[in-house]
């Protein structure tokens, strides 16, 4: 009788009444479901942003259904899936989407392509996905509906895969993305803290002809002020950030930017604007990552 | 013991508290009843828009109160009302922005003025209209209240009306004119497909000096890249779209243009900017409608 | 068995998921509880204008836990911290952000610095105080924890304070300040009505170099086209506003700008830009405060 949460993330934005007619749907066929929105700012058809929003989330979100629309292909013969990975059951377009979060949760046990039009709204004209597919389907879901009725079954290795880029080690130090640059302008880069440790505790950053010194912290609160700080962020990655500035436009930074990172001491004397910045120190409090 | 839920539109913006602290009051008032944010972004004192916005989403909403709010009226002698419709209470300003939701739910069968103050809440000065009146009469409704219970029965006959365009066939065309320009550019006209069935399947579209050519379309995955097509939206309404850009952009719309659509060979050879216009055709996905 | 309400306020912004992912916490922990969002888009850092927009909602909130997070000095040594006043628990930096609520609550009758560990959630590098601590403990707090279980007590008295703008009388007027201005453009004053009582009904606003007559109201439909209205707000606070134009850009007014209230006919004859403003009478409707 319990109804499960239902957690739901989308390109939609905020301007229109999309997410509030999916959230009505969602009301209707599972009244008892408490919906939380994950975001639904995700840049518009931007399915790796979507997808990396999704994977820092899921590990926080609540045992039940993940409805998550970021979907450039509605309309062309892209797939409308249902994934069950750990406790969670996931559903939206199958673009990659999803992928990265069904990997945190321990991979796909199962997944159907959602053909059962029984659990659909019918459109007055082209379809709304959200609205007429995917959030019919979760919410059934959320009510109990078994994943093996919303649709016919297919093979979880032939969902299409999250490309998570790699970080590269060559001779001129670690080679990185940005993964995501956040609303204060922290950059975070795809970059475990232990792919690091051995360039020491002062980094040099390169970003195209910009080569800057970084310094490792622990927390926003080591930062100083004009510095660029190499933080293990709250998700756990390398993120490059600033004292109450956005280290993002200090550096040029956009989700997809390469970065290099490498031992400070490796540029010693190569002249250009390399070498530690002039940094004024003090005890000004640093910036909230998210506070 | 049932707490009906209570859809909820406002103008308010999500800039400062206003919409928090009326479901706030809502909490209070009807703590079991859920609460579905339709969207909080109609533009500040835009009637129409905001009556156009819940007529697009009554029929998804979940029976029960509508509270909408989008009074550039506030402190006038415009009445606050509330108007039983189907099986939806719909509680706001009397000046047609209920009207056109009430329209599709068959009409108003009751109607009150809100004149009783046992319902709203007192203010330390000028009255913030959907925190002290419209918020906590829609809670009170939603848990029980009757409507004759929280003011004076008024004939339904004479409430605001809402104004909506009706298309005009000329010679030149069906003169049409856009609803909506909706957060992709899509621009929604006041166009049922039956209307310009007899036009066929490649139209012209006029805006001012601007001819272009548009194809219908049934869904978006059929407009071509720097197309226009004129897709049965997902509201059965005739929209201007184009693959993965602003329709409205290209041909310089806005809620409230005139647009005539036409045959297209009717202006076969009548000069000037006629003519489809050069496309790449390729499989290139379409965007979402709102995906 | 019953889970109290959360209300929810930070400056986190909508754009990333910092919202979602605290409130999918709130819902793993207290998934009874009904959360209110006051706002998230509180200015970035802003702990003033955060304090304000809590005090101005507190007496509208459910009985409950309120959690708010403006928090520029997380990573320092500022105290997270749960404070009760009357029947509220509230949970956030021990930053001035709390305060004047509490001080609207009858003031704090029980502190405690969040020292018990065991309530937070162990972050994978630098720790999101929303995610980790704050988010974590607001949920305990709601589903029956005791505020002595999670942390350390602490003298009320050692709190660190709000700081509200005192007005002052000297011979040329009343010294106000702009504590806020809304989305409206309409301009708060730290004004209580009866403090400029003696003024009259007609008034010199002072900015600056810019001197502009202003004319009581206690509604915004008294306000006439063109004019400034002092307006008694839904808050009891005097507010600068114009009939659905922005007071804050006509006067140039922002949060902490000062102003001067004064007789208009004390002015009189001092030449300059004194003098009524050239209004057009009319009955346009007036704009909302927030409908």
């Amino acid at each position: 009788m319990t109804s499960l949460p239902i957690s739901f993330m989308t390109d939609y934005g905020l301007t229109d009444e999309f997410v509030g007619v999916v959230k009505a749907v969602l009301a209707q066929i599972a009244p008892q479901s408490t919906v939380v929105d994950i975001t639904h700012n995700v840049t518009a058809f931007d399915v790796r942003a979507g997808s990396l929003t999704l994977s820092r989330a899921v590990s926080y979100l609540p045992d039940g259904v993940v409805l998550a629309v970021v979907d450039p292909g509605v309309g062309t013969s892209r797939r409308a899936i249902a994934v069950r990975a750990g406790d969670m059951m996931l559903v939206g377009p199958d673009n990659g989407l999803l992928a990265p979060a069904v990997a945190m949760l321990g991979g796909a046990t199962e997944a159907v392509e959602l053909t059962n039009t029984d659990f659909h709204i019918e459109s007055a004209g082209a379809t709304f996905a959200g609205r007429d597919i995917f959030g019919p389907v979760a919410a059934h879901l959320a009510t109990g509906t078994q994943l093996s009725e919303v649709g016919t079954p297919i093979d979880p290795v032939t969902l299409v895969p999250g490309l998570m880029p790699l970080t590269r080690i060559e001779d001129d130090g670690v080679h990185a993305e940005v993964l995501w640059v956040d609303t204060y302008g922290n950059a975070q880069l795809n970059v475990d803290p232990e792919e690091i440790a051995h360039l020491g505790d002062v980094l040099t950053v390169r970003v195209g002809t910009i080569t800057r010194t970084s310094r490792r912290a622990t927390s926003f609160g080591e930062i100083r002020t004009g510095e660029i700080g190499a933080v293990t962020d709250s998700y756990g990655l390398i993120a490059l950030c600033m004292d109450r500035q956005s280290a993002a436009r200090e550096l040029g930074l956009a989700a997809g930017s390469q970065v290099v990172l490498d031992e400070a001491d490796r540029d010693a004397g190569t002249g250009g604007s390399v070498g530690p910045q002039s940094v004024t120190i003090g005890a000004r409090p640093s910036p909230p990552e998210a506070n």
